[in-house]
C-alpha cells in the first residue's frame, strides 16, 4: 500500500462538475488500495473575488486580515470536495491548514512554512479517511491565520508528502505535463517522460509556469517524487526526480520569456567597483537582475547591460539615475525584448550546445543582442517580435519532429 | 470606562457600504470611551449561498463538513469589518469562533457553547483594540469546527457579554426596538422603552422573531441587559432585562402566529390514562404542543384537541392513527387558523385582563376556538382571516392610540 499525495489548483475545481470529477480520480486511487492525502486550492476565482471585496472596503489593509479572510477560499473547496467524495460512498474528512498542523512563520501574505505536526493526518490516515487539506494556508505562533503567498498550495502538498514520507505527490494541472515547448504555439513539441528538478526549476524561472518554484525546490530537497498530470484527462503526466534515463535528448525544453526589460548604461567612468555600486544598489531594493553584459567603450569608458523584469525596468532607470554614477553617461531602458532558453541536464557534458543554437537563429537571420548560460541552461535576449519564430527554430534543431 | 457588546446580524453588513455604516456605529461607540467587542453573522446570503452549493453536490453531507463550510461566512465578515474599521483609522482585530474561545460541544450544525476561554480576548482588549468576534461557530474537543444553528450569533453575542461582564449587550437588527405589535400592521404600535426576560421570551415564541430565544434565556441567567436598536438609525432602542418601570401598561404587545395547526380527535373512549398516552407519544417524535382542550363527549367518549406547528400538523395525525387509540374515532387537522397573544408580566396581578381580551374579540364578532394562559400571557386560536383584525382590536383595547 503507498501513500500518495494529490493536489488539485483551483480551476480543477472551479465548479460543482469539476469538484465531482476530482473527487472520482481522488477515489479511484484510493479504491487501487492507496492512502490518498488531496490539497486543494480555493475554488475558481474565489481568492480574486475576496481580494476585490477586500479592495472595495480597503485599499490597502492589514495583512493579517487579508490572510484571514483569504483562508475562507479554501475552507469552501475541501469541505465541498469532502462532501464530493462523501456522495462517491468513501470515508473523508477535510482539515484546514491549522487542523492539519501547518506552523509557519508570520510574515502574513507569503508565510513561509516552519513545520507540519501531523499527529491529526497520521491519526485520519490510520482511520483510514481520504484526507482533504487546505493548501495555501497555515497558523503561526499566535494562533493566528497565514497564508503562502499565490501558488502556495504546490508547497503545501510537497510538504506534506515530505513530513508523511508520500510514495509519490501528483500535481493536477490543466496541462498534462511538462512539454518541450508551448503545445499552443510550437505543434512538434512533446511532453517530458521525465525531467529533473534543476532542469524543472530553470523552466518555472523562465516562465513555464506549471509548477510553483518553492514546491520544486522543496522536493528536491527532501526527495519528493513529484507528478505533473491533467485533472481533465488523468493519463501519465511527467515525472520530476533527480536522476533522469537521457531519452537521447540533450535538451528539455525551449521556453520564451515576454516580461524581460534591458537597461543600458553607456559611458561609464573605467573605475574598479562600479559594477558592485550598482548592483548592490538593486539588490538593496529587491531587484533581480538576469543576464549581465560589460563591454569596454572607448575614451577610458566601459558600457554596462543587464535585463530585469519589465516592472523592474523604470525602477531601475530611477535608481541609476539617482546615483549619479558619472557625469556624461547614458542611461536607457527597451522592452521590446524577448528572453528564449533551452534547458537540459545534458547539455553540461555537449560542448556544441550553444552553438548549435546559435546557428538555428543566425539561419532565421535573428539577432542576439545578449546571451546567458548555466551548466543546464543557455538564455538569449533578442527581439520581441521575432521570439516565437526564435522558439521554433530552435526547437526544430534540437528537437526535431520524431 | 463601560465594555460594550454589539451585535449586527448578515442584513446589517449585506454590501460595502453597510460594512462602513456597522464600522462607523462601532467606532462611534469606541471613541466615546469604551471597549468594544463587536459579533457579526456572515454577509446577506452567503450563508444560504454556501448551503445552495453544498446541496448541489451532495443533498445530505456530514454536518461536521457542513459546518467546516458554513464557518466560512463569519470568517469573511469579521475580516472584511475589521478592515472597514481600520480604514477609519481605528485599531483593530478580528477572531474566528475559536480564537475567541469558543468551546462547544460536538452536535454539528446546533452546538452548545460550554465555555469560553476568554484569555485572547481580554488581551486584545487590554491593547485597546476593537475585537471583531466571528457569531455562531466554535471548536469542539476534538478541534473540529461546530455551529451554534440559526440565530446563534446573538447566542455568541450574550455569551461573550456573560463571560466577559460586559455592561450592555446591543443587538442591532432592522427595526428600532420591540413594539407592542408589528408596526406594519397595527399603525397605533409603539416601541418598548424595556420589557423583562420573560415577556422578551414569550414575543419570541409567539412570533415576534427580534431575539433568539437561547440568547435571552442566557441573557437571563447571566443578568446581561440587552438593547434591541437598529443598525440604519442607531437611536436608543428596546432595553431587556430582569426587572422593568411598569410604564402603566398592563400588556407589553400583541402578536399573532400563523404557523398552527389545530389536530381533533372526537369520540375517544373515557378512559384514564388516554391522553397521557397521546401526548407521549408525540413528545417521543419531538412534536410540541401548544394548546390542548379536552372536553367530555357524548356516549361514554370525550373530544380532544390541541394545537401544533402546520408541519407537525399530518405527522400528529399519522401517528394517532398507528396507535389505532380506540374504534371510532375521528381525526382530523385544520390549519386556516392563527394565534393571537397578549404578553405582560403586569397582567398577573390584574384579574380582568382576559375577560378584557375576550371582549374586545366579542365585539369584533370574532370567534375564540381555543384559549390557553400562563402568568405572563393568553393565547386564543381563531379562524386565520380574522386574526389581523383581532390583533387590531386587541391592541386597541389595551394601548389604545396615545
Amino acid at each position: 500500500m503507498s501513500l500518495i499525495v494529490q493536489k488539485f489548483g483551483g480551476s480543477s475545481v472551479a465548479d460543482a462538475a469539476r469538484v465531482m470529477n476530482v473527487a472520482r480520480i481522488v477515489t479511484d486511487t484510493y479504491k487501487a488500495g492507496n492512502d490518498v492525502v488531496v490539497v486543494v486550492s480555493a475554488q475558481g476565482d474565489t481568492t480574486d473575488d475576496l481580494i476585490a471585496k477586500a479592495q472595495e472596503i480597503n485599499a490597502n489593509p492589514a495583512k493579517r486580515e487579508m490572510d484571514q479572510l483569504l483562508a475562507a477560499g479554501e475552507q469552501i473547496s475541501i469541505s465541498v470536495l469532502a462532501m464530493a467524495i462523501e456522495k462517491l460512498g468513501f470515508p473523508v474528512i477535510s482539515l484546514l491548514g491549522w487542523q492539519a498542523g501547518f506552523n509557519t512563520n508570520s510574515v502574513y501574505g507569503a508565510a513561509r512554512i516552519k513545520n507540519i505536526k501531523t499527529n491529526r493526518l497520521q491519526a485520519e490516515i490510520a482511520k483510514h479517511n481520504i484526507v482533504v487539506v487546505a493548501g495555501f494556508q497555515g497558523i503561526n505562533r499566535y494562533d493566528d491565520l497565514t497564508t503562502l503567498g499565490r501558488g502556495g498550495s504546490d508547497t503545501s502538498a510537497v510538504a506534506i508528502a515530505a513530513s508523511l514520507h508520500a510514495d509519490k505527490c501528483q500535481i493536477f494541472t490543466d496541462v498534462e505535463g511538462v512539454y518541450t515547448a508551448d503545445p499552443r504555439k510550437i505543434p512538434s513539441a512533446r511532453k517530458l517522460e521525465e525531467i529533473t528538478y534543476d532542469e524543472m526549476l530553470e523552466l518555472a524561472t523562465l516562465g513555464a509556469q506549471v509548477l510553483n518554484n518553492r514546491s520544486v525546490e522543496m522536493a528536491k530537497k527532501y526527495s519528493v517524487e513529484l507528478e505533473v498530470l491533467s485533472s481533465l484527462n488523468p493519463i501519465p503526466g511527467t515525472i520530476v526526480k533527480e536522476k533522469v534515463k537521457m531519452e537521447k535528448m540533450l535538451i528539455r525544453g525551449v521556453t520564451k520569456d515576454k516580461d524581460v526589460a534591458v537597461v543600458s548604461v553607456i559611458g561609464l567612468d573605467d573605475n574598479p567597483g562600479i559594477a558592485f555600486k550598482i548592483f548592490s544598489k538593486l539588490a538593496q531594493k529587491n531587484i533581480n537582475v538576469d543576464v549581465i553584459l560589460q563591454s569596454v567603450g572607448r575614451d577610458g569608458t566601459k558600457d554596462l547591460t543587464f535585463s530585469v523584469s519589465q516592472e523592474n525596468g523604470p525602477v531601475a532607470v530611477e535608481l541609476l539615475k539617482e546615483m549619479s554614477i558619472s557625469e556624461g553617461t547614458k542611461i536607457s531602458c527597451v522592452t521590446d525584448v524577448a528572453k528564449v532558453s533551452i534547458v537540459g541536464a545534458g547539455m553540461e557534458s555537449h560542448p556544441g550546445t550553444a552553438s548549435k543554437m546559435f546557428e538555428a537563429l543566425y539561419a532565421q537571420n535573428i539577432n542576439i543582442q545578449m546571451i546567458s548560460t548555466s551548466e543546464i541552461k543557455i538564455s538569449v535576449i533578442i527581439a520581441e517580435d521575432e521570439a516565437d519564430r526564435a522558439v521554433s527554430a530552435v526547437h526544430n534543431a534540437f528537437l526535431p519532429n520524431a
